[in-house]
């Protein structure tokens, strides 16, 4: 006779029929799976059930919970200043975190940015920084606490302790066709999120053709779920939905996406990437008790790139280092006279990944020269003939499928499309 | 790059959505489950989509062609008579199918039934029948032919070659909370009785507490949906809808329950269980072109039990052997003058599990003298200190979990309950 106090079929059972899972059952449940006594197939059928059947926000709570008691919890309560993170849902050209980490520990907050590889169409802020000779992503936990105490701002991989359990339901999730449920994303995001310790975190909820969730009202959802969340356990957590269906920039890639940071972080750089850097900035700000920071003037006195450059190097990179180019290069013009009426983020975000700046595998490695250089954007008149845009690649094998999945991608019109703010939501607690 | 053509998690994702899985597509999931390409953990979460989400006809056919595909498919084209099957979707006190198979074929029709053994609460045809001194199971393909041939009647052990796919996705679902849905108990049933090959099939499908589904609605649905699936796949199916919320007959166990068939098969036995096997029999016969056959009067003139001992001899079984007696019995009595209104065939079942009757795990054995006799049933009238019930065991310690099963199982009260039939409704194509 088993000696485990639940029975993971009767757990799958409540779930299936509508019902909330008590809270002891259920921290068995992740527990046990991280154990391995409950089995794949049982999680699996069991993220199926919470995918169709919903979690209430109690639930969600204690799933969190017990992923984040799962593995190690870390703490920067010794750092002696406050301590704010960001995390974006993922989106096609969103290197905002490049530019908006320095600039935010350019007004003396430290800024934690514990972040991942991408997988799929949607890049990763790791990814890109490998651009940089000699920078590596990996640091100690001793190395991550000192480059927070002495220059402010730190962007490296997040260690394998934190949340285990997610790490092994999230790979689960990826094979079982159970990736886009908010209860079971909110926990893998926030559970990370709470185990690393920061004092307050503002979160970049993405909707729209490039975003995991294409609808406003499940990102809001996605956001709300998150916000309660974090403030429930001691996180000052706020949320911005923000617009995700056109590329964000004119850069999709890496090392193209650093040289558009750093446009940025010198006063330039795109509108909408400044827009969306300044929002966020400003947020996380508001969070750590700076107020009416100037953080135009930030960007415009070179302070945030100052902050850059002392990031970079600290992690053994060279911020004046030559960033790789590209081998091969295809562009794109227009076939008519017109206003570019739209450009979705989707099929450029997979064009980007097939000519390599992203991985299929979790193994595989990424073409950092790799990726698309848009030379317009939506709401720009052109004329017949005039270069949309450039795909750049190692080798010109890879254009052909790339150029398949940009079919039907773009429009241009006689008519310009309606301005949008790009932040059009901000969710507190 | 994978030369498969689908993808489980598209598949898992198009029935997630709501949507009916393609006919290549479903028939490649099954295919690609068996071989082991599509994971446990897959086919768990597309289990759980199926139970949440339903299925169309058309798909539970498909499903139900494509577990038959993964295995042989045996004939009885070349017996020279035809041929008819039955089957239980489980009950207490189930022990049909004992004086059954020989009443049908005493009428000159062959009945291969295909058994399986007990899981839980409810028991097992093979092991009902394994109470009698040297009956064996296992024939091989040719000793069930010429059993079928020359004798007619054939109760055995279903070979593993047919549906292997259902005895894999069966064992799944086991321990992923999905067995209870329609579309895959529906296919898991067909495919094997389909895979058998019968002229025609007799689905006793019983709802109530020691039933599967407990409520006339589902098992209604389950009924119609395997009528179908068996008509659409040329086999002439028909189903009675039985009623379960009270044990069958008074012997709940296995050796005891061949001493009530051999009753019955003598014309005499409980008036339920009598009442239910003419009812089979006379759908059977139907089915099979006899008309107007003389149910009751094969029992009462023996040619019935004439058939059994040539069935049981046939198997390596002495119908005159001694069957085996319980070491330890508890009486259970009544503790007020009455009459008996309610005996809850679950906790009878799971009583009688208790007492070994049935097994928890496929390896484990079962006491074959084990299990419960009633002495009373719903509509009995009783006085106090008259026995009730008598539990039989070979150890003593068994009775006390045994007993905190059947807690509030039965009620004695002023007023008869509504006599009820035990066949409430007809379902054919």
């Amino acid at each position: 006779m088993s000696v485990e106090p639940f029975d993971a079929v009767d757990v799958i059972r409540a779930k299936r029929d509508g019902a909330a899972v008590p809270e002891d059952a259920l921290r068995w449940m992740v527990d046990a799976y991280t154990r391995g006594y409950v089995s794949d197939a049982q999680m699996a059928s069991f993220a199926m059930a919470v995918f169709l059947r919903g979690m209430e926000r109690d639930e969600i709570r204690v799933l969190t919970d017990a992923m984040i008691a799962s593995g190690e919890r870390m703490s920067f309560a010794d750092l002696g200043k406050s301590t704010v993170d960001k995390h974006s849902t993922g989106g096609v050209g969103d290197k905002i975190t490049l530019p908006l980490a320095p600039l935010v520990a350019s007004f003396g907050v430290a800024v934690p940015q514990l972040s991942g590889r991408g997988l799929g169409h949607t890049g990763g802020t790791l990814d890109k920084l490998e651009s940089i000779p000699g920078w590596r992503a990996a640091l100690t936990n001793e190395e991550m606490f000192a480059q927070l105490r002495d220059i402010g701002p730190v962007i490296c991989a997040a260690g394998s302790g934190l949340a285990p359990a997610d790490k092994k339901l999230y790979a689960l999730r990826d094979v079982t066709g159970t990736v886009e449920a908010i209860p079971l994303i909110a926990s893998s995001i926030m559970s990370k999120k709470i185990a690393e310790g920061t004092d307050a975190l503002v979160l970049d909820v993405k909707f729209g053709s490039g975003a995991f969730m294409q609808d406003i009202e499940r990102a809001r959802e996605l956001a709300r779920t998150m916000v309660a969340l974090g403030n429930d356990s001691g996180v000052a957590t706020t949320a911005l939905l923000t617009d995700m269906n056109a590329p964000l920039g004119f850069a999709i890639g890496n090392a193209n996406e650093v040289r558009e940071s750093v446009e940025v972080l010198a006063g330039g750089g795109p509108r909408d990437v400044v827009e969306l850097t300044v929002a966020l900035a400003r947020e996380m700000l508001g969070l750590a008790g700076v107020h009416d920071a100037d953080v135009e003037g930030a960007l415009a006195d070179g302070s945030a790139m100052d902050m850059w450059r002392q990031m970079i190097q600290a992690q053994g990179g060279d911020p004046e280092g030559e960033l790789p180019q590209p081998r091969e290069t295809e562009t794109v013009v227009a076939d008519r006279d017109g206003i570019v009426a739209r450009m979705d983020a989707l099929p450029f975000g997979v064009a980007a990944w097939r000519l390599g700046a992203g991985r299929a595998r979790a193994q595989d490695p990424v073409v950092h020269a790799a990726g698309i250089d848009l030379h317009v954007k939506p709401g720009d008149t052109v004329t017949t003939g005039q270069p949309l845009f450039t795909l750049l690649a190692d080798d010109a094998a890879r254009f052909a499928r790339a150029t398949d999945a940009l079919t039907g991608a773009w429009d241009i019109a006689d008519d310009a499309p309606a301005a949008q703010p790009i932040v059009r939501e901000r969710i507190t607690a």
